[in-house]
């Protein structure tokens, strides 16, 4: 081990590699024992104290699947000194509104950039939060809005993504201001591509972030799994824009079911991307916001993060959801008034197991079960069974060079 | 007296010429003697029963300011000859809305056009309103939502102004369906004269309906007057385009004080003529609605009119009016976040009087205060004194020919 790098931080940066972000029987795991011995015993495969309930021994078979992916300490140590930074619950700076996803907290966050203090960034900050595909309008606004937040001291978080994401970030740093992108991939690798310099400048003006160590690459369910992280890290969450089924209606009703003040700007109702907008507004009761200033009033109108009920009070129409599920289970984002097609129902009808194995599967050629299985992080027999389940739906299909993702 | 004309229908025809409408004090003295002995005790400028207190006795000497503008039984028979009818809360049409009004309630409404049973009409029924300035956007959802609540079987009461208020007729007549027409002038005249063709059409599907009598003009407090109608006789009101200080906010703001449910629909930020949506959606707790089954939802979500507590219940913001003084002292349209102008404020501020002074003053040339206080219904002592409160403002100023309104 070197000065960057003690026995315990590499444990916790192990453990990135081989439990996905969320995982609660490693949660368990490392609670009951601490990090370094939660990493000898899943090398051990065995847990401390001998043989568990059957769900956590399969998790466990899950990890070890991936121990051949866990760098040595000297590599670890060569991010450290690159200046990637790994911080944990233990840390100081430790985002304060974390610790209210129980169970699905982040167990380790991998940090770039000039942020010396995540959880000072995060004391008040915002989530300004859209779609890919937004409107001229929708860039308009995410840029105003986080340029204004951002001029009076409010940190913009966002996901890095293209549309009202990066307007979000850029406007922040125009401002200028502090803002922090939450990535589904490692922060060493630049998604979307055309976002590399982008996410340089929000790291040398915030930080860039991630639960998945440097490396990894982005997947469906990471976006919804990342989701979570932005809802909990901001005092509160803005959708700029949104269609019916856009990832930001993920984002926005982690933020709602955390208790967080959501808002949404409204739009024509012409406009495909502002129903997601509306839909926040009548079914979620979010605030309506037109300027910065309302949403600076939205945000101040709690203490601090999670006091508020109202955002997340009563909505009869939406069962709120079991935190300990939370990155599980998560199939897709959803409004109340979603037209889901066919292939879209199908997908929203998987289960954390299914969505991981569709991930896995390559768009062309094939993958053997044993490759997908390592991909998923998932054991051989679960694969399967969910394979079969997938080729049901018609989302899956076999072929002489093995499984892949079928289209259509 | 015709066939068409008792004495009491006379004498109710007669009394619209003499009190301008819901006015308090005239629905006291009916309802204390009934019409044919109000009109008869108004001719000989003596309460029955002798004298009552100082304000009776000048809305006394108001109404006979205009004794002389009366027509004869023979000239209001003539309308009648023509099709224009005369109803009032005596009668089964009167719609069942416009009692909640109390003191402030219509004593009369004359009506042109195909519909037999007014009341009928408005069981059903729902207010769209909004900006004359209305953009493309706004013209093309009234049309839209009118069209679709009309061919639903809703009837669409409007203003009859340019901008939202026709683009709701046209939407309602297209497709095809009920419409009324509620005028701040006498249902002969056409105000816009450019909406003369259209008015007709509404006629033709519904009616055209006024508090005043025919041949009456239009002036800045009639339609707040007017507004009140509106608001009471549907059983919800829609705002579908409306600047921060646009008339349609005082429609929205009595729909709200009288319990019924009001919606705006959204629009870009970046439109000033949504931003009074917004401030009803944020401000007022208005329903957001995007679409006809939207509005329909909101509507069905009532008994009957006045049934629902929802949109005018807990509003702390906006102290509720007290009715009594609904249609006076109502100065012009407010959302709580107006940006008033030095103008707009000292018209807010003016009372009753002073607003009808105003109104009464001729832009260019002058008039004497006598002319002034027949025009206004006021006795020419409290005319001056509102004169003088107007020169103070800069609302109006002394030329050598009388008395005129000031510019700028």
């Amino acid at each position: 081990m070197s000065e960057l790098l003690d026995d315990e931080r590499y444990a916790w940066a192990a453990l990135t590699y081989l439990a996905e972000p969320g995982d609660p029987w490693l949660a368990e795991l490392v609670r009951d024992c601490g990090p370094v011995q939660a990493l000898a015993a899943i090398r051990a495969g065995r847990f401390p104290g001998g043989r568990r309930r059957e769900a956590a021994e399969r998790a466990m078979a899950r990890w070890r699947l991936r121990l051949a992916g866990v760098p040595e300490p000297n590599e670890v140590a060569h991010h450290f000194a690159r200046g990637i930074r790994l911080i944990t619950a233990a840390d100081a700076q430790w985002p304060d509104g974390l610790a209210e996803l129980g169970v699905n907290q982040p167990y380790a966050i991998w940090l770039r950039g000039a942020a010396t203090d995540l959880a000072a960034l995060c004391r008040r900050s915002v989530a300004i939060v859209g779609s890919r595909a937004a409107t001229a309008y929708g860039t308009y606004m995410a840029t105003e809005l986080a340029a204004s937040v951002a001029a009076r001291g409010w940190t913009v978080i966002s996901g890095g993504a293209y549309g009202v994401d990066g307007a979000a970030h850029q406007g922040a740093l125009a401002a200028p201001g502090a803002t922090v992108a939450v990535m589904a991939c490692g922060i060493d690798r630049a998604y979307p591509a055309g976002h590399t310099d982008l996410l340089d400048e929000v790291a040398t003006a915030g930080a860039v972030i991630s639960e998945w160590p440097p490396g990894q690459g982005v997947s469906r369910l990471r976006f919804l799994v990342r989701n979570r992280v932005i809802a909990a890290m901001a005092r509160g969450c803005l959708v700029v824009e949104a269609g019916r089924r856009s990832g930001a209606l993920n984002t926005a009703r982690h933020a709602r079911d955390l208790g967080r003040p959501l808002m949404a700007l409204p739009g024509p109702v012409t406009s495909d991307l502002s129903a997601g907008c509306h839909s926040i507004i009548r079914d979620w009761q979010g605030t309506l916001v037109t300027s910065a200033d309302e949403a600076i009033e939205a945000l101040d109108r709690v203490g601090g993060a999670g006091v508020d009920g109202g955002a997340g009070g009563d909505v009869p129409s939406l069962p709120s959801r079991d935190p300990a599920s939370l990155p599980f289970g998560v199939p897709a984002a959803q409004s109340p008034r979603d037209q889901p097609t066919r292939e879209d129902a199908a997908r929203d009808a998987l289960d954390r197991e299914a969505a991981a194995v569709l991930d896995a599967l390559p768009g062309r050629g094939g993958l053997a079960t044993s490759d997908i299985a390592a991909r998923a992080g998932l054991e051989p027999g679960t694969v399967l069974a969910r394979l079969a389940v997938l080729a049901v739906f018609g989302l899956a299909e076999r072929t002489e060079r093995g499984w892949r993702a079928r289209r259509g």
